[in-house]
């Protein structure tokens, strides 16, 4: 699906309940921390591989399925009321990312380099 | 642009510089953690209004898109590792939510009602 | 109450109840991302004047208190298994903080010099 | 050194600065945020065993030390602006917590029954 189209199928869902007025920058960014918060619990006391097997389990693979929704739907409500179109700005952000880190040179060297 | 093609590109970026070795849930979900904080630090000291006209300025608008689309790449990398296509994870969350909030129930409530 | 003795009774605590096997660094950094998840929900809708005032409605305060104490208590733990002495490392970061920010030169002037 | 001092201390340093006038609850919570995300980065993408042995190091020993006292520093400003002692409300929060997590009860057992 487009996501452009999801970005607007969220701001008429805000709009029919007349949620605009809590949409201040301030408010959904601390919204999506919240979200972030709850996203991490899930994960908090696991080792590494049973992070990597969460899935397995239909219960937790319900589980992390919503709680990635709920960071998506707040980033993109976050991104309405500022006017970005997200596709665009992580297009930009990937071919500048795609300069700051060449393949060659950085291969496994996350540690050095950092990341995106 | 198609949601599913922004993470199998990030997939593929990811898989060229070998980053796959560090992309446990844990630690892309750390990396959400810090890339939301970076967006959260933008708006923390501005008011209402500050905050609502912030792309009226270049370079904070700039500085704004970056630290959104930060967000949505890792939240993406993070959905790649765990399997999960985002548009049909937001999509059945506002299903969810549809019936959750029904229109003439909630408008303008949401203090009572909580949100998404 | 002293700090130290604060962060040694959290450290029985975990160890009275066998939970170091939990408390790696990651863990607990992870942990604290969601209290503090927590203690932003309380106020991510509030206006200015109503997060200002929330400690006069009792339920709301004791909410803030108990989420205020659970991000506290995280922090401690995780500075025990990192061997600081937070009363030490906040003590030397206000000495350094007092030289970065001078009275004269920083009065209301955050938005400009930063803070802390 | 006493908590409740180091409140005290802090809530000098603002008002020394005039910063008291960005203190609302809101703010003080984004900046919370901003900082527990600078700690998180440290440890984001380490293993484990790097991360339980990374104070070994003088240099991230420090920027250990210096990112929890930044967390601490923002949790007691926003509890100085709530009117809350910290250390009282972290003794009542363990006297809880004792009762919810019994010793011989929970030993090993914190997957099971969750954590402070």
């Amino acid at each position: 699906m487009n996501l452009s189209d999801l970005q607007r199928a969220l701001d008429d869902f805000a709009t029919e309940r007349d949620w605009h007025r809590f949409h201040n920058p301030k408010n959904l960014a601390m919204a999506l921390t919240n979200e972030v918060g709850e996203l991490v619990e899930i994960f908090q006391w696991l080792t590494f591989d049973q992070a990597a097997t969460i899935m397995e389990d239909a219960h937790h693979a319900e589980q992390v399925r919503s709680e990635l929704a709920d960071v998506l739907a707040y980033l993109l409500q976050l991104a309405n009321i500022l006017g970005v179109d997200m596709a665009t700005a992580l297009h930009d952000k990937m071919t500048v990312n795609a300069r700051r880190f060449p393949i060659p040179l950085t291969q496994g060297q996350a540690a050095e380099y950092g990341q995106l």
